[in-house]
């Protein structure tokens, strides 16, 4: 049994772990800390774990805790993580890391739309977190930067038609849309029930920190740097993200080439679905699931292509590809624990 | 491999089933009948299970399917299942009934709130499928009554204090809520999004036709007939059903103790959780998931109880339960393909 | 121009009262007081109010308050309004208060469900804000203690019956069911989009201190002490309150007799509607406005009545009520800025 | 008084007029046809009308509806409207038609996005229902094609910024989100609640009818034809339309010059608002209301403007906006019978 802790259990992102974790029949729950609610039984603070684990909240004790995991998911806000990672990796963990820090190659980049980075010496080994991209580099990894939630809807979406070389990359405009649990489980008047439901709206447009990292991505299947409009938007649901992507076309292509591109990239793919030429994803069909749906439409009065992508934010875009990251470095199936169909309606 | 089949794969209990079953590992899908959808693949109408299933929907044919799967679950509206049922028995399927058709023991009381019932002679035969009360019965049984939604969550909450005798059943008072899904997926203006969404309102007060089924299993586990009120709510939500019961206790019971009486009651299952005192069941933590989780509260003022049961309808109120009851025909172990853990958020 | 003031204008009970009152015709707001906001224009604190008011949000200063204003609505928590309450009126405005710190008559039930009353001597003077039991005393009050949102619900359902002698109060058990805006615009995880969305359950059950306020009126229309059963529940919506109300019929009542008796007994209320026999109030059908609509159903089989009533807790369960008793107060039409018709959907 | 009917009175957009109307000072409500609910009183089909009107549903008869009533509202679907109008215009009434029928000046171009047209006649004398485009010719009108509610928000958000020149409208990406009532009140599965609910999807992507629609207006703002790219969305909620639009700047332009050309251009108007820069807009914050609050940002990095917009479908998207062209039309206050504040939350 590989053992893993959790850490930063005590959000939406750590309770999903717990909750993928506590049924992989691979791994062995070690730890769960929380300084908020330490000392409770997680089960208590998440009552849909009730009697699926056993595990009781601690206080963070990073070398401690290295000493008895194998591996540690850092489930925990960017400029905490960079101060703890490290820590973790020397006293002989592996991580994967869902914050935003080690995702930026560069680290003038991140302090560019973060603050200063404490640890840049991790930046060149962290491995970035998409499977479908870096599988092998993962695989041999003692750290990965787990992708944020939009860059992973969207980067999915994209690489076969940058790789393809059928759209132009400086037309890209990126239009998102996530669930409420993307703003995580901390007290705020903006996240009450009442502000979001029954109402939509933009935020951060132009602004999003997720930004450059789909910018880093990108520019990396193009082999040259791109800049991106991208605007995220909150939509009045839990779980869910929805990318809409325009692009024009360097080349005309018909809605089954598009079709054949995607499915070719994808054939060996389990986690990723393409839509046949004529439907579209929707978010409600991968709830809860690992899924990513694509689907696009090419627009022939206009030259553009629409490129339209669906995941579950808290699984596929945070703790799902985590533990598929996960299975991926402990040499195990990569979709062991994540066979969940997605729930609907 | 089991053989199934799944006749009427077109509503939420139907897909629910394809759902469930497509993971079960002791399962294969043979079949799944809706005439809407013939010669549809069923996962181009329920686009979440793209990819999990390649069954192409197909008229039902009776005695075709029946020979050539092991077990049936019959998904179809009441009145329907009885003029179908028997020809599968017939033809030598077993068959999880999942209407209303064979839950009465009594054809006079099913007449008395349905229709003239034109299999009468199965009821006898028919064996009502909550595994907690008649899991005997079940494994033995050709044909399993699957019960109501509201049933399961009332009667799993009533059950232990009805044995121990400590509440008055001419007392009960039963206040049900549901979500929408329970309401089904034709077409109609009542349950379309804007009718139903923020919005909340009592239908069919004293009326509704799982009201006599309450009566039968609470008269069976108190040996004696009995009357209840029972108002269903309908939720601004998908799934989940909060049963709110109310009944004047025999004798001065403490929190505790009533909770020692519900552990004890259902030590041995595995799919009842009952809540600590001071903590009460909620839909959302029972979501996805086969689950009943139970609360109560001794209300000393007024010398009444208040219990509260929560289930995922679609599952343990209709599909899980119904794989539950399944496995334990064919002698698996009952939580095979059950083992979904709660969606929260 | 009646001159008003809103203290307490940072909750969704204080931007309500500015949404009703920046368009009622006879009334000028002249202060909104919250600490929180203080220098703020309102309306961009609450961008739905962009251009209908220029208030600019201040801190509270109770003499400077009362001087300006004639009216003064306090929509602050329990306790803070005790200690505010009397130096507004020694400083000569009239006071609607929406906190529960008035309604109770008697002290030491306050004090039994609360906390101590640091101004029990004006519990005599206050009158309890329901026009439709005590329109005449409201009208000369100088502090309206403005109901509580369940109990508007459940007392303007019964007291057409209870003053009928047909049903017993001693059989009166409340299962209520509100919106999310009843737990308040505070930061807090309770209330979270993703903690309440697509999920329903019970709290404080048998101890909200909406009880005592309840069985204070239910006694005074029977004449005698009362204690009732009652279960709130927190709703996956904004607005809305529906309470179902159970209790024993004292005499056989068919359903037209009892709609005789809702009807004459409300025959001059503009906003209670008494629904026909065989329809039901739904809480989607008074969204934003002051109505409560009530009905009901005779449950023969049980001889019990459910009785029915839905209000939108933010307008008839708070402001609404509060303008409507300002307007009895200040010897307006009591409709007055109140016309607002039901939003559906 | 002015005596109105509404033709098509079943739907979420007639029902509205209702609402709007039956408050309205200046108007009485003659006649509410719909077929289906011939006979039963309005308030009875919608309940939330409950005593606010006395009009029993009709079935429609042209002629004699045209002389009972000053104005109609056609509240039907497009092609039921193109033959309907005439003979109502021909008995003398005046129309605000809410269908697509009169909306498309070129009949080729309605043809080749609709079916054949059988009264092009009437399309030259149509005028387009925007009045803060379009005031002085509505005033004259016979008869007001009243636009779409996805043109409303993404029209009124261009108008300004077409006029001074600083977009390039060959770069114009309509990214738009609807909420569920604008899929109308007929019975359908796709609209059900479980299927809409904790969702989000396109539909029609590149091809909804509504293009040629912007693309008329927008193309009249430039002197010149233009083709944009356009993709709807179909929100979790029942009221609201976002568009997020993106177009590339034609000269530098900071956040503060585009809010004063914003500004300079609506100054005069009382029903859109222009967010200062920095804040944006919500549906939230207008529903229930006739507003259209705009907002926008300069991305300096890319050079593009995303400019945003949101309102009320049913409202300033449909039923709102058709009693403004009303009271213009009828010489009454632009606003009259529009003062409702919009309702949050």
């Amino acid at each position: 049994m590989i053992r893993v802790g959790i850490v930063g259990a005590s959000g939406y992102t750590g309770a999903e772990l717990a909750r993928l974790l506590c049924r992989h029949p691979d791994v062995e729950i070690v730890a769960a800390t929380t300084r908020q609610y330490k000392g409770r039984p997680l089960d208590s603070v998440f009552p849909h774990l009730a009697g699926l684990t056993d595990i009781v909240c601690e206080d963070l004790d990073a070398e401690g805790l290295a000493g008895r995991a194998d591996y540690l998911f850092t489930a925990v806000p960017h400029q905490t993580a960079m101060n703890l990672v490290p820590s973790l990796l020397t006293a002989g963990a592996k991580v994967v890391d869902l914050s935003a820090d080690f995702r930026l190659r560069d680290a003038a980049i991140y302090e560019q739309w973060y603050q200063p980075h404490s640890a840049p010496g991790y930046l060149a080994e962290a491995v970035y977190g998409l499977p479908e991209l870096y599988r092998d580099r993962i695989a041999a990894a003692r750290l990965v930067a787990n992708p944020g939630c939009y860059p992973t809807s969207v980067i999915l979406a994209l690489a076969p038609l940058l790789t393809a070389g059928v759209i132009d990359p400086e037309t890209l405009i990126v239009d998102s849309k996530s669930g409420a649990s993307g703003a995580g489980r901390g007290a705020s008047t903006a996240s009450l029930f009442c502000e979001v439901s029954e109402g939509f709206r933009a935020y951060k447009v132009g602004e999003h920190r997720h930004t450059p990292e789909i910018e880093q991505e990108i520019g990396q299947l193009c082999g040259r740097p791109v800049t991106i409009s991208f605007t995220p938007h909150l939509l009045p649901m839990s779980r869910g993200i929805l990318s809409t992507i325009y692009a024009t076309l360097t080349v005309r292509k018909s809605d089954l080439e598009i079709y054949e591109i995607m499915r070719e990239f994808y054939r060996r793919e389990s986690f990723v679905r393409v839509c046949r030429p004529g439907e579209l994803p929707a978010t409600q069909h991968v709830r809860g699931s690992n899924y990513c749906d694509i689907g696009f439409k090419v627009d022939l009065r206009t030259n553009r292509l629409v490129v339209l992508a669906a995941i579950d934010n808290v699984v596929k875009g945070a703790a799902g590809q985590a533990v598929q990251n996960m299975n991926l470095m402990a040499g195990l199936p990569e979709g062991r624990g994540l066979e969940a169909v997605p729930l609907f309606p």
